[in-house]
């Protein structure tokens, strides 16, 4: 089974990055249900080191506002979602209870090199599973590294201790985008088939 | 317009991570397909970083053997096909053609710590939509990490200096894993919603 090519052009083909946001909200309905599916993403050792923190009230997200590069701030400050994907450097404290395999997680703790690569790598994963999630249930997605990282953990993440990775902000694109799609590189440049 | 509830239970909710392969090969199109997608997904600024191996002949397979972590060989080598998602840390060379923002290309090697976040963090995304593609096309994914990826860069990526990330073994489970599906974090813990 596979999906059909009108569920393809909008997970992939269709699916652009918008350059401007409708003022239609996003139901908190939707939060959970997008958090639902990227939950149900493959893992490493189902470690699920990725969070996701939800930026939804005007002034969660009027906080976010001194921490955005120049060029981002009214495009993420018109969105009516942004999601700070981070990811829990301690992730391994859970694993006793996530998977079955022994000893997970002091196989983890006792490594801060593997256990850092481990959270980057699979919290990174997760954030993809969220925009792709988010493209499933009909929202648009701006993904997006332009930000003072450090400013987001001491504004929101220092409680728990997470780390931020990239932001995206979501909702409803006003319009598609005038430019075409920006060139991508062929089978040759970026694969090898051996 | 959204999935509907069959295609997400095809990418998210009924998808498992394969215990056995069928002999079904994978087709060298489905390959093509496959990128042809994966291409598609955001990445920041376009750089498009990530780099795919696509290990199809039994002989790319063998060579990949001595890498694997013991617990994973089995389950590898019965898979018709293993990509290993790498990145290309001089990805920038390319971004003069790739983005018509000016001077990316030397701002980015100016800074090889910049660089190398966003290769491995875009290249790891990229792999992510791999995987969902792979799962929207028909596919069954088995992403892991347990491998050496020195011997993995030596053995096939020294000329192009990409590097790997991690593998992900695709074709057709045979039959649904008897296990019921491994825990995943509730909201409260892995989200917050301001």
């Amino acid at each position: 089974m596979a999906l059909s090519d009108t569920d393809l052009d909008l997970l992939f083909r269709t699916a652009r990055t918008p350059v401007r946001w409708s003022t239609m909200p996003v139901a908190e309905e939707t939060i959970t249900a997008l958090y639902d599916l990227v939950k149900l993403g493959p893992t490493s050792g189902n470690s699920q080191p990725g969070r996701f923190v939800f930026l939804h009230s005007q002034d969660s997200r009027e906080r976010l506002r001194p921490a955005l590069s120049a060029g981002n701030v009214d495009r993420v400050m018109t969105a009516p979602l942004t999601v700070i994907v981070a990811h829990d450097p301690i992730f391994f404290d859970k694993m006793d209870r996530l998977s079955d395999m022994p000893d997970l997680r002091s196989w983890f703790a006792a490594d801060v090199g593997l256990s850092e690569e481990t959270a980057t790598r699979n919290g990174t994963l997760q954030g993809a599973y969220l925009i792709m999630a988010a493209r499933a249930l009909g929202l648009d997605a701006m993904p997006m590294s332009g930000f003072d990282s450090y400013m987001v953990e001491d504004t929101f993440l220092a409680a728990q201790g997470w780390r931020a990775n990239f932001i995206v902000s979501l909702g409803y694109a006003d319009g598609v985008p005038e430019a075409p799609r920006a060139p991508r590189l062929g089978f040759d440049e970026a694969c090898m088939l051996l």
